[in-house]
This record gives C-alpha cells, structure tokens and sequence, in this order.
C-alpha cells in the first residue's frame, strides 16, 4: 500500500515534468523563449517552475499537472512566486492541466483562497481560466 | 583509467552545478531574482544556465567552471545563447570561475574565437573580466 502511494506520486511528479516540457515547447513554437527551472521547490530561493516571455512581455508560471478534477496551490508557492516576480519584474502566472484537458492559465488574483491554499476546480477552470492563446497575445 | 576519467569528469559537473549555486546566491543577496535553468545542455530548445535581472535589467549567462587556467565555450552554446537572449530580450554574457578566483564575467563580443571554440584564459580574465560588482550596477 504505501509502495503503491510513493509510487503513484512519483507517476505524478513524472508527467508534472512532462507537462512542463509540453509548456515548454508551446512557447518556443508561438515565439517565445522558455526555460524551466533547476530544483523549482528544492532550492532555498524561490523559484518559478517556468520563466518565459519575449522581448516585451516576461512572465513566470508556477505550474501543475493533475488527473483529478481541482488542484491546490500552497499559499508558500504562491508568495515565492509573487516575490520572484517582484524582483524580476515579471508577471506572475498559474498554469494547469487537467487530465488530457487544454492548458488553463490564471493571473494571482483569480485564485480562491481556501485555508492554508488556493484552489483551482476544472468547472471554474473552464469558465475564468484563459487560454494559451490569451495568454501570448 | 578510464574510471578515473570519467570520475574526474563528474567531480567537475558537481563543482559546475555547485558553482553555479554559489552564483545564484549572490545575484540574491545583491537584491537581484535569479534562476538555475533545468536540463541546460539537455533539451532541444535553447537554454542558458542561469537568468537573473532586476525590474531594469535582464541577462542570460552561460557559466563555466574550470580548475584549469583557461575555458572554452563552445561555438553551439554562444549560438544558443545569443538565440535565446534575442527572443526573450536579455543581454547574454558568460561568466567563468577559474579554482578559488573570483567570478569573471564577458560580454559575448570580448570572447576570442578559436577555431570551432571561443576561449577565454586567466590571464585574459584578469585584464578584460568584469567583476560580479560590475555587472549588477
């Protein structure tokens, strides 16, 4: 049972770095140069997932990848990112994917404080959530 | 012997990581947003090792480490870097740690060709290098 559980987390963390890549490859092939993160979430400075952007607009992206149907952002990560952004001069973006779903894309204060985390449901996903188009206008 | 190379070979790729570590920090403790990039050298898409920059200023750099008294970079990497710096916007510049020295940086266009290669030696590093100081003022 608990081989079962680490083994699935790993399953997830595995197609979070995939889901990465894809992100990756979607903005070099609209124009944009992107990179991901060394050790984003192990480093002691925070540290998006991915930085990309072009010559007149940059931005830096806490990612997620999920087979259910909400995902939770740490109040930590978010503040990480926030600051990140700060002091890059950035903006500051959340992306996620649900399951085989379109990439949904949400500025800071579209999230929903819940507790100690923000939430993001796919149903509210679809309704607020911008696309990749929107987002390399 | 030839275990004995390729250890020497990791012993540098971990003192060029923990290089680079040691870079990030300081671009952080000088109030500056940096990241590590992830995979460098490893993904189809360009990708400088570091990136970092203020609300006004912005660079990419590849780094080196070296316990020898002269580096190379090669031709593909300059190429890449000045490809991605170009999309995003960023200035490129490389930065070379010889041993215990202190941090040498270049811009692009002080690096001498050498055949397939630009080299940059320790000598020349002490004349034409700027210092850390110099590059976040």
């Amino acid at each position: 049972m608990h081989k079962l559980k680490y083994m699935s987390r790993r399953g997830n963390k595995a197609k979070g770095s995939s889901a990465e890549r894809d992100l990756i490859k979607k903005f070099w092939e609209a124009g944009w140069a992107a990179m991901r993160a060394a050790g984003s979430g192990s480093t002691q400075y925070p540290c998006p997932d991915i930085v990309t952007g072009n010559r007149i607009k940059k931005i830096a992206i806490e990612v997620k990848f999920t087979s259910d149907t909400s995902k939770y952002f740490t109040k930590k990560e978010i503040t990480e990112l926030l600051y990140f952004c700060e002091k890059l001069g950035t903006e500051p973006w959340v992306a996620v994917k649900f399951g085989k779903e379109d990439w949904f894309f949400f500025p800071i204060h579209d999230l929903e404080e819940t507790g100690k985390n923000y939430v993001i449901t796919l149903e509210k996903a679809k309704i607020k959530g911008l696309l990749f188009e929107d987002v390399i206008k």
